[in-house]
């Protein structure tokens, strides 16, 4: 290695040489898609947790800062990611809003994003989410289109022809697929599959018998949305290779899916490959079915870890205005659309129940409220129904809540939603469990996304939220499941700060079926 | 289809339906390193033949005609390529000549290359055979290498840490692999692999081993050097796929060379596949195992063959004075260097005979002269010894001679040698094959290296070529073998118009080693 790259393989002399005692080098991991703020971490506290795992680059999407702060939160990731030797190549947002009914922090046109074109470190557009956008030929969004080469889409159950027109229109991948069947169809129409891992979004063991040498070259390993406590208990794209290695899959294509593949499918031509002339990007495993991380070197340098240091933060004001109890109340009888959780996915069932207003919480049928309070406008807040949560008693609120990240509840009692909702406002941003007068809160001074505290601290503190949930009978990881409540871009039904919203009908639809 | 794209797969309306009777439709094929000259027609003539082979792009590098003509030869193969609906796109010749010794019609430096940089059609530096100028940094190179993202190579035999050098400066491929060990360490390196099949580079059968699900998407197919007669009888890419699959290839894999695996290697992110948004390149087939060509599409229309339009030609004047026979007269004796013609390889052997030259031609031992005359400042002639061409009488005689296109010859007699020579001069270049008062020839009117004519009629003069030149005990192909004579970048021994030349010391050397 010489200046960062690769010189040769062979006997060379040089002036540091290491012995690695019979271990294994392979080649830096790349997650090919993630959104850093979704680790509730500052990008540079996001690096260290990742670089101990391998991962020498991640195309990240600013997509969640850039809902609630836009350009300026895309010029803040950018600055961050100047900050640790991690290679954090940004693909820029292309559905701020996700969609022209959603209401966030900023809209990004054409015209703004045009100002990133050519940025180091800026290499394409990101998840095309405005799937109808792109069928009815969207002006704004072709001419954000236009602006780049590289172009990943969002296409969650998109098929036939309006999938031909999906890709047609020029998006080259995907990483929402959930099914096989969905994964196959979108490989043979010449798409690249990013298979996803992430917290809740357990799509891999689903999708990895798609995998073979014919088409590892043609699919890559994402993590999407991966909490600091996943990165630092499960791990990173070394997670995703030990899993797949676990599932049967030769560690050889699972290493091709997590370098070569998602190098070439980004055009990185100087990386994913330990050859001549490429970047000295490489990690160290003990053994190659193990697949544990040992050391992780860097543009030929090893990564050692600098310690916290603490992270410049965006301030997001919350122009939030904490309802009222009388402002969540439901009235009425009848078919209820309710939010069904799907446990290990992103994606929610539209299920029907027969509910009277009077009945919520419906603990025996597990038939709680989801709140979301517009964070921007202190416009009010919406109501729906959600099943899944198991909560027994109290209340979870969060300021991370895709896309537009308002302030998002699930409780048991309208007294509990509204304590937590506070909570939230009063840190600024955050995430709370309340329960009688117990609190417990992890703040998000950056933009209301990303803890401003080391990781240890940030896990430590999930880990209390988590088991301070547990003890009120909540499913695992709920701020996950919370986070995804109001995203208005997957099937199928979902809550937002005007109520309750059908993603396939593309429009707010009544509580009430019937 | 629409206006030359896939539009999508599925059942679909459309304007104009195709029955196509059980055929199977594949992407068309792509040829990934060809030297179009080297067919002996000029490019849209080529570009008929090809095209019935259901090859629709091919990666071109005018390198003949740009040592005889520089850039205008260049510009020439541009203008002509508009004139097929075939893709002809230009890797630029980045060795004019191929080493600093050869004096051609031009020389190429970085600022003459320059100019081409962003022109249509143009995507690349083509085959760096000037390792030695790799590997000593050489400015001029290092320049020309700057100018362009995509570098192909041309290393015959290059290894190790010379190998890790020539690929750390920047080239991405090689199409010169004889061994399959060779050839694996190149793939290894990180280097796309061109397995070459031309008239008289066999490659196929040898590096085939080679291919298997993994290293498919690193492996292309490529002609380099086919005569007319070997595209009208034996077929371009669609040969390719037939040998590789009678060897043994699942046609799978044989197609992803032949397309998508080429596609890549370029960044032609339009081609290679049938998908949407692709460009409706594709031909039918009989069927996946005969893979006989019935009709070719390039996007989206059939391709009928408009018959023969006369090319523009290129004059390149011949400043050569034929030798008088006491000029290339031999003298002295003890071990000689021979040229040894290896069979359906582009390489030479370097053999050692006792010689006296008064014993010269000896028929007996098939050592016979092979004199190479300045085509550009009638200097004069150079001579040296070659065996493998199996002449009992006459002498065979081109302007087509591998990098500077010179007039090349061998033949039994001195006389004879003349004559011929002086055939080529006077037909303003060609090839030409005398014996006794026989003269078989065909004019090469396109700078001494494409004829005028349709292809059917130089396919019909080359067979009788072919044939005058068999009469006279001829290997077959013996024009092909006659060009790569003077070719001073392939190992291991030449002939120049300066005499002997030694390819890996790299010098001119006496015809007597003692």
């Amino acid at each position: 290695m010489k200046d960062g790259y690769v010189v040769g393989l062979g006997e060379y002399e040089a002036e540091r040489e290491y012995d690695l005692a019979g271990a294994c080098v392979v080649p830096g991991l790349i997650d090919a898609h993630v959104h850093i703020e979704s680790s509730l971490l500052a990008p540079a506290e996001y690096a260290r947790l990742v670089l101990r795992h391998g991962t020498t680059t991640v195309i990240a999407d600013p997509h969640e800062i850039a809902n609630v702060r836009g350009a300026p939160g895309i010029e803040y990731m950018l600055a961050e990611s100047m900050r640790t030797p991690l290679d954090i190549l940004v693909m820029l947002p292309s559905c701020v809003p996700a969609t022209p009914l959603d209401a966030g922090g900023a809209v990004l046109a054409a015209t703004d994003l045009a100002r990133f074109r050519g940025r180091e470190g800026v290499i394409g557009l990101a998840e095309v989410m405005n799937v109808p956008g792109v069928l009815a030929g969207d002006q704004d969004l072709r001419a954000k289109m236009d602006l780049f080469e590289v172009i990943d889409g969002h296409a969650p159950f998109l098929s036939g022809k309006d999938l031909n027109a999906y890709i047609y229109a020029g998006v080259q991948s995907d990483h929402e697929c959930t099914t096989l069947a969905e994964a196959r169809e979108k490989l043979l129409r010449g798409m690249y599959v990013m298979i996803r891992e992430g917290s809740t979004e357990h799509n891999l063991r689903d999708l990895l018998p798609l995998v073979n040498a014919c088409t590892a070259p043609r699919c890559c390993f994402a993590t999407d949305d991966r909490h600091a406590d996943m990165l630092a208990g499960k791990g990173h794209i070394d997670d995703c290779v030990r899993i797949a290695v676990a599932s049967g899959l030769e560690v050889e294509l699972a290493l091709r899916m997590a370098t070569l593949s998602a190098a070439e499918r980004f055009g990185l031509h100087d990386r994913g490959a330990l050859a001549p002339g490429r970047l000295a990007d490489f990690c160290v495993v003990d053994d190659l079915d193990r697949f544990r991380v040992l050391r992780t070197f860097k543009r030929g340098i090893e990564v050692i870890d600098p310690g916290y240091r603490p992270p410049a933060c965006l301030a997001a004001p919350l122009h939030a205005r904490v309802p009222e109890p009388r402002e969540i109340l439901l009235s009425g009888r009848g078919e209820a659309r309710v939010i069904g959780i799907v446990p290990g996915q992103i994606t929610t069932r539209d299920l029907r129940f027969p509910v009277d207003a009077a009945g919520i919480p419906d603990i025996g049928r597990d038939i709680l409220k989801a709140v979301v309070t517009d964070r921007y406008r202190a416009s009010g807040s919406g109501v729906g129904l959600v099943h899944g949560f198991g909560l027994q008693e109290g209340a979870l609120a969060g300021s991370v809540s895709h896309d537009s990240h308002n302030i998002v509840a699930v409780g048991v009692t309208d007294a509990d939603i509204v304590r937590a909702v506070g909570e939230v406002v009063r840190l600024g941003g955050g995430l709370a469990v309340v329960s009688n007068s117990d609190v417990t809160a992890l703040p998000l001074d950056c933009a209301g996304l990303m803890s401003a505290l080391p990781h240890d601290e940030v896990v430590r503190r999930l880990a209390a939220l988590e088991e301070h949930a547990r003890r009120l009978g909540a499913i695992a990881n709920p701020f996950m499941y919370l986070s995804f409540l109001a995203l208005t871009v997957i099937p199928e039904v979902r809550v937002t700060e005007r109520g309750v919203f059908d993603v396939r009908a593309f429009a707010d639809v009544p509580l009430f079926s019937e």
